[in-house]
């Protein structure tokens, strides 16, 4: 195994450069931390580029994925040193994986996507594609302007349900989500502009739920297509509703109103 | 303005101990920080003890709590680098408040509580008290074991509801939970030992909801006391749901019922 303790070293740079959204971007990969993610991706048949571990994790490697490591994996062994400044977990685990970004296209024959319209906070983001994925969602869509999904606390909170989904980046025109229209989608977004609850309008059939920003709510762009606005009730008076909490109570109304 | 720059005055000694769960026990005492979470307090009418801000901090008192600043509120001003030491966000508003605990009985003639039974991450309990407050649940009641209500991240995610929920502590042997059954309520469990998805049950009326731990699920005790078991389909095959999202599903789904 190789090992790697030169600040100097061409993987460390490159991986190093991962943590900052335009560099994964230009080089179209992004890294994963942890055990527990790594097993993910090796069990969604994710093509992994490499892992890097430290030392100590080395015990941990056969411990926990010796069901996946072949001779096709490419493994390089890092200073401690080193391989804490390609993170920003509190705790590392000692293994992160690079991989290369491949988007799964959108099915064509799916019925009910998501459409994540500038959220901002990466940990919202990754809990709203871990419940889409977990109710059957067949695809994300994604607006200019929101959180990258693979931003570090994105995936990991999707819990490897990143690796399933597939997502989709619309342009500015919206094209997709107008297409998806003019193919008979309901647009639902959730909107104080409305008496209806959620649960008294019909979700069920072709539709695309929006999950807006976590101030401001869906942007006028997305509103002007919508189709039905709906909102959550507040009895107890609360001022909102996590957005996650929120995306996720309509998802399961629309998996409750599809099995009727 | 009295000014703190010294570490051996009291009031910085004594609130910089309210970081440990143990000392905010022993004084009765917790804090909250940012000018949101202390603006929610004073509209809430909780009784605050004291404010402590950085001369910073100043300012944007006197703009977003003009309305509940009087001669009665004790205000002092701290030292930048004393200040950080009280708390551990990232990016503190310079605006921390000392609150007694005032713990609001649960009110008898409640239908629908929860149980919160060995929760351990802050995040998730705040965010399933929001979420209860929003929906009108009307009381939120602890095991023990589950992680402290006071604890800085935990009040953070509550976005102030913590402040409106009347919140109860039961005894190792339940005794509560099982004085709540004998009037009738329906202890309802997630639970993967059924068939039964959550909106095949009948949720209406008396239920208390059991939110279980993050790893490990319900307790075997208030397992043994359950009347209802209740699962969240996974169509889409995921592994779990965060706690707090599964959670939310099933209290709105009781809101949709209750309505019917």
């Amino acid at each position: 195994m190789i090992y790697i303790e030169s600040k100097e070293n061409n993987l460390f740079k490159e991986t190093k450069k991962l943590k900052e959204r335009k560099n994964r971007n230009k080089s179209n990969k992004y890294i994963i931390e942890g055990f527990r993610l790594v097993k993910e991706a090796f069990k969604a048949k994710i093509e992994i580029d490499c892992l890097i571990i430290t030392k100590d994790a080395g015990e941990k490697l056969e411990e926990y994925l010796s069901d996946y490591i072949n001779e096709d994996i490419k493994i390089y062994e890092m200073s401690d040193v080193l391989f804490k400044e390609l993170i920003s977990t509190e705790k590392p685990q000692g293994i992160v994986a690079v991989i290369s970004m491949d988007l799964k296209p959108l099915r064509e024959e799916g019925c009910f996507y998501l459409l994540c319209d500038k959220l901002q906070d990466p940990g919202n983001l990754g809990t709203v594609i871990r419940t889409a994925h977990a109710a059957g969602v067949q695809g994300i869509i994604l607006t200019k302007g929101t959180v990258d999904i693979y931003n570090e606390k994105t995936i990991r909170s999707t819990m490897g349900s990143l690796f399933y989904i597939p997502i989709h980046y619309d342009d500015e025109n919206l094209s997709l989500v107008k297409n998806l229209k003019e193919q008979g989608f309901n647009l639902v977004v959730t909107s104080l502009d409305t008496n209806k609850d959620f649960f008294e309008e019909d979700l069920r059939g072709k539709v695309i739920l929006t999950v807006g920003n976590e101030g401001n709510g869906v942007s006028d762009e997305v509103l002007e297509l919508a189709d039905t606005k709906v909102k959550i009730p507040m009895p107890g008076n609360a001022e909102s509703l996590n957005v996650a909490i929120a995306t996720s109570v309509i998802i399961y109304e629309k998996v409750r109103q599809d099995r009727l």
